[in-house]
């Protein structure tokens, strides 16, 4: 059997025409020293009204004390374990940077860094050099490496000193050691095979001479020998494949579709089977207008459609109150519009929480409500403190698909 | 990986001078049938303005239902789940009396007993005898068993019918069943390898030994003879060397220091890797003068200190509400200079319930407060009904270690 919560769900799912909305409010949570937050001091009428009929919780992300990246955020939510279905960071960053990985590519994540004379390392991310040096050097590596033994080699900037190598080849393995000491002080290691297999002794061999070519491209290059501190070395880390994760439309029996606009929530979306509805991508930012147009035409043709908001989370790592309580209200304005396409059951929370004192991800349990007919209605605010005591209790995130899926009546009964 | 949390905190621990308080109220949960409890009755305005800005949970300290002795009650608020690190109880029994085993010691708890004619185990407890009793048998059969097959025996009371059995030898097993019975009405068992292995058989060889020499200095003593009943047999159990725990400091990546008086809550601390801090243990009682200097000169030396009150639980042991609301106010004295120390994260809970109607430890959920720059404050007061409710919700004390180490910075983000 899958492990909870999808062993249970493909066991149990019934196919039926009811309709669930999953709200992602990205980093909604916070934890304001004054017990006043973004969620409580923002004005939300609309959130207020369904609220009021919806049963309200909190609901840990992943584990209590722990900060989940959005890639274990998501699959939470969507029902998967993070521990169990692990995705690296390359391929996480791959989605990122919106590269929809085949079956014969492997993604690392690479950090440029600063090596001593001996060769060890004495900053692993090279000062957080700019994304306008990272690019300069791309170019530089990418033009110099563009094929290893075969293998095709793809250099992308991700941020500051951060960047992403593709590997494509047939047959290309994606177990291999990460290269990242993970601490200053010892040279980058051997790029080691993770197996016996030849797949993976391959892609160890041409990772093992990417780096060493970045070696002596970077010596060359002035950009990168004038930089202070030098940039000089590169360290790769989360080396792996796309993951075969089970197919949530196959196992929930409905047809699952996101919407979001950025590639890393579109790209964890497709890991698990949902279709990303065609959203015009144009601009920057928040981009409501193209999301509500996408979700008015494609609402009715999915059974479980996932909206993704982003800005509150962005507001919430720039540490500004005001900011979150903005995006919180702009959300709240586009409440109406969602509820008009007449799902059956609307679930809002977020991936993790973003408190606004602590500019990062963090572990705070998120708000979360359940709106269905057959909701017990908690006569709150959807706020940390309303939700705290609320009649959905306390919750994991992996819980959240399955109470879904019974407030749709899309779960059959467990046993005689 | 390590079970949870700690190989969660091994994965993502970050090293940052960032100091965590983690006070331990020994028995510190009641349960009173009027519904006020020690905690509630006590006047504590030092710690009701910290609770006030803090974050407040219920936490099981083992299991639902399960009343932990101090090992695992302390095991699981160190990270360690008790369930996975078993320490036997002679072990346990031999930190308690303050011996720090050796690699080379076995020790076993003992019991005097009461058998009959027929050698059956009629009083596993030989009727509870005094502790003075329990030293003049011991001075007995200690001179008779100094040494068996070339292993030396050190016998202790610890107190009434209790005492602890210590082997020393080099490459002596640990791996040996207890002869208790369990049962009245059944002779002493043998005392049975558990493996094949030559150093578990020399240590069952010299167990049954111990236990033949001392049924017979028994039945030669007049003072166990004339006893009533007569202390006539040995029971031993719970026999094991000192196991070998994944050392906190190196896993969590942070100093840590214990400040406690008595002998099993240093021994615990110890067998996690703490160091415990000099105290002057002249003295008897809580000697809080001579914690609070130690405290004031080590506290900022460890990025986790634990700190044990324990005459909390002693009240609660005698069934003495006054005595226990009397403690825990003269805990809160002490609040202001736990806090003058400036620890950027303070934990407060207990290792187990000690309610006053039951005069034992016991099982009911235990209050929790977390108080840091992040927590959620929760506007309320350390008591059991108040922290119900509170925003961390239903803990387990293995959530408690993370949740620690994240509210100190000390957790990097789980994943992408």
């Amino acid at each position: 059997m899958l492990p909870y919560p999808l062993g249970l769900v493909e066991k149990l799912a019934i196919s039926t025409p009811s309709r669930i909305l999953l709200v992602v409010l990205d980093g909604v949570g916070d934890a304001a020293p004054s017990g006043e937050t973004p969620l409580a001091a923002a004005r939300t009428p609309h959130l207020d009204a369904l609220a009021r009929d919806a049963s309200l919780g909190l609901s840990t992300a992943v584990a209590p004390g722990i900060a989940p990246g959005s890639g274990p955020g998501h699959l939470s939510l969507f029902g998967y374990d993070p521990f169990v279905y692990e995705v690296g960071r390359g391929v996480l960053s791959a989605l990122g940077l919106g590269v929809d990985l085949g079956r014969d590519q492997v993604a690392a994540r690479g950090n440029f860094a600063t090596a001593d004379a001996a060769g060890k390392i004495v900053d692993r991310r090279a000062g957080r050099i700019s994304t306008a040096l990272n690019e300069t050097l791309i170019a530089a590596l990418g033009a110099a490496t563009r094929e290893i033994d075969g293998v095709r080699v793809e250099l992308r900037t991700e941020a500051e000193y951060r960047f992403v190598a593709l590997l494509t080849g047939e047959g290309l393995g994606g177990n291999v050691a990460d290269t990242d000491p993970g601490r200053v002080g010892e040279p980058p290691l051997e790029p080691l095979p993770l197996t016996g297999d030849e797949a993976d002794r391959r892609a160890a061999r041409v990772l093992a001479r990417l780096a060493e070519r970045a070696r002596q491209v970077l010596s060359d290059l002035p950009a990168a020998r004038t930089a202070e501190p030098a940039v000089n070395a590169v360290l790769l880390r989360g080396i792996g494949k796309k993951p075969d994760l089970p197919q949530l439309p196959a196992l929930a029996k409905l047809r699952a579709g996101a919407i979001a606009i950025y590639p890393m929530y579109r790209g964890v979306a497709r890991l698990v089977g949902m279709d990303c509805v065609p959203i015009d991508l144009a601009g920057t930012g928040e981009r409501t207008a193209a999301k509500m147009a996408a979700y008015a035409a494609h609402a009715a043709a999915h059974e479980l459609l996932y909206f993704h908001v982003k800005k509150i989370d962005s507001a919430g790592e720039d540490g500004d109150f005001a900011k979150k309580v903005g995006e919180i209200e702009a959300f709240d304005a586009i409440v109406p519009s969602l509820l008009a396409a007449a799902p059956d059951v609307v679930v809002i929370t977020g991936d993790h929480s973003t408190p606004v004192p602590l500019r990062a991800h963090s572990w705070h349990p998120l708000p979360v409500l359940v709106w269905s007919r057959f909701a017990r209605p908690d006569r709150r605010r959807f706020t940390e403190a309303d939700c705290r005591g609320g009649s959905l209790g306390e919750l994991r995130h992996l819980d959240l698909l399955p109470l879904a899926m019974a407030n749709a009546g899309k779960l059959a009964k467990y046993g005689a």
